[in-house]
């Protein structure tokens, strides 16, 4: 019997010692919102901090509770794997979710106010990386009394943290789980984050990225990045047992109004995301992608890249996973082999495309509960 | 030793009996532009129609002038395979390229005068489908004396149209050739395309379709299509080739202007079309493709449709084409091959993705040479 960890709530760090960023700025101060599931042992050894992808945030799992402490239904992106009994078991972990600089779920964001001129940063947000949010979430860390994470674990964008953490501090984390990644962004994935990007830059409303100042959201150009985004999301496959070429309404209209379900069904996801999410954050987010290669400063040689950490590792990848295929994790797993680091892999047969790392797919998830089942504490 | 087939100039033919379209509209009249090279000879036996994909029009090969009769820049799209002693042999065959009915290129389309206000039709101008195309390129087939075709040919939408060509008019085509094609769009193939369309729907200046009147143009929504279209036409593995993560000026700059090269190669793609072509085209070009399914009649059963096929095919597809991949010819080839009717098929090694249709690719063209070497005049 597997339970979830009920209702939670964020807390809030605030750090003042500067931060310098990848890109040569400085962060004066800055705040990181996280959760965490589970109690910390005495040792401070069985911390797992989970690090999220594009469009995430810091609450991984269980319910927020609305005003009277009654849970509401923000269940966390990653409840179905952490709680009682299930892989990420909070009966023996310390779950950690934060919510990484530039975001825009009460983390230091560009909708934050800029101390230098009291009005919200938009443009002048810096552009952040990989490197950045794990030097922030090292902070968490030392907030936290946490000397070296039992595991640092994610997928997609999160995963590129997980390995970042085991080159940025190779003593710091002991186990760590990069679950449909990629050591670096192909040239189609950086051109589809490039057409997202254009959609928000050319939106009229986005004034440059000072938008709020205006009271308006460049709305029509985060959901044309989103519903693009989401393609890239699912696999061909998927989207064809789930929507075929079924239409939304009998026959077809011969108009530019829905007609396939696919349509309606991207509409909805873009229109959705494009209420809550800022577009200043959407930009940072897909250029933390595109920037993230960590053999780019060792001549393009991976396993040079990765000599240095000293964590074990767990990669994992899904069959239809079409953004980030197991070809790229494969990349990953032979250049530990190759240096003889310790490497698991496993390639998981799921349906659902890059979303699979969300899904509760009973092999996946048992790999993860099986492989932390030996991490020692 | 071939050669191409020089300065070519462009024709008009002008219907004037009511067009009925597949969603319900008439057209009163209509025109037609079209180019022709070699000469048709006296049984009216050698005509091949070549049909235009998503974003191309009449001027399939040789070059237009300038008013001094000078040759320009201005070449045809598919002048690799047409002139004499190419594959498409002008001293053999007559080829007529056909700029299709709400183009932008000549013919009847969205920015011609709607007889009824004398203002350009812009969003009044009907949805057109292939089977309206096959239906007024029967129209010019009439006007050029025409009886039946040697063969219809093309590539991607082209290549559907040839294949509606052998089930409206099975008497009128005695081969077709069908490349790059599918005999439906996937649901996946539909998402790429709403995104597109609502790019150009949400653009400000797209006006509901009627921007002429405004003297504006949806650039921006145009631009953004075909950056995202561009994506699906070229392959993975040749933009890794072409551009891989190269930076276009030295270091990263941390801003959202233009760093990687693939960045600028497809900007510079959809600012080039974005200037030329016409939104509410492109519009019914995409939306020609999503309706494209000739089994929807027969229960899905593509072989029942094709049943009534009185063609010879040829079906090319190319291994690194993702947009309609060899998957989706063989569906066509196996549906032919059950009901017994004559098909050669060939999947060609290209690295050039879905645009591998437009190259001059040995193999490819050395297939296409073959065949229509054989055929019967």
């Amino acid at each position: 019997m597997s339970s979830g960890v009920g209702i939670v709530s964020a807390q809030c760090a605030h750090f003042t010692q500067p931060l310098e960023l990848k890109g040569g700025s400085v962060l004066p101060a800055f705040d990181l919102v996280y959760e965490t599931y589970g109690m910390l042992n005495a040792a401070k050894s069985n911390a797992i901090l989970v690090c999220h992808a594009l469009s995430g945030h810091h609450h991984v799992a269980g319910r927020t509770a609305d005003e009277f402490g009654k849970p509401t239904a923000n269940v966390g992106w990653w409840d179905n794997i952490v709680g009682s009994g299930r892989p990420l078991d909070t009966d023996r972990f310390y779950i950690v979710g934060v919510n990484n600089l530039g975001g825009c779920h009460g983390s230091t964001g560009p909708a934050s106010p800029n101390p230098a001129t009291g009005k919200p940063w938009g443009a002048d947000f810096p552009v952040v990386t990989v490197e950045d949010w794990v030097a922030s979430q090292a902070r968490l860390a030392d907030h936290l009394g946490i000397d070296a994470w039992a595991a640092v674990m994610g997928g997609s964008l999160g995963g590129m943290q997980a390995l970042q953490w085991t080159l940025s501090f190779p003593e710091r984390v002991r186990h760590s789980l990069v679950i449909a990644a990629a050591p670096k962004l192909s040239a189609e994935n950086i051109a589809f984050n490039d057409v997202a990007r254009q959609a928000i830059l050319s939106d009229p409303e986005f004034h440059g990225g000072h938008f709020y100042e205006h009271g308006v959201r460049p709305v029509s150009g985060l959901r044309l990045a989103r519903m693009l985004g989401h393609i890239t999301y699912l696999s061909d496959d998927q989207m064809a047992e789930k929507f075929g070429r079924r239409l939304r309404v009998g026959a077809g209209s011969y108009s530019f109004d829905v007609e396939f379900e696919i349509e309606s069904y991207l509409r909805y996801q873009g229109d959705k995301f494009a209420g809550v999410f800022d577009a200043n954050t959407y930009l940072r987010m897909t250029k933390a992608l595109d920037y993230f290669d960590p053999a780019q400063d060792y001549e393009d040689d991976l396993a040079r890249a990765l000599a240095r950490a000293k964590s074990e590792f767990l990669v994992i990848a899904f069959s239809t996973d079409w953004r980030f295929s197991p070809d790229r994790s494969r990349e990953i797993v032979h250049a530990l082999v190759h240096n003889g680091q310790a490497v698991a892999y496993a390639e998981i047969n799921s349906a659902h495309g890059h979303d699979s790392f969300l899904m509760n797919e009973p092999h996946y998830h048992a790999v993860v509960d099986a492989y932390l089942k030996r991490v020692k504490l």
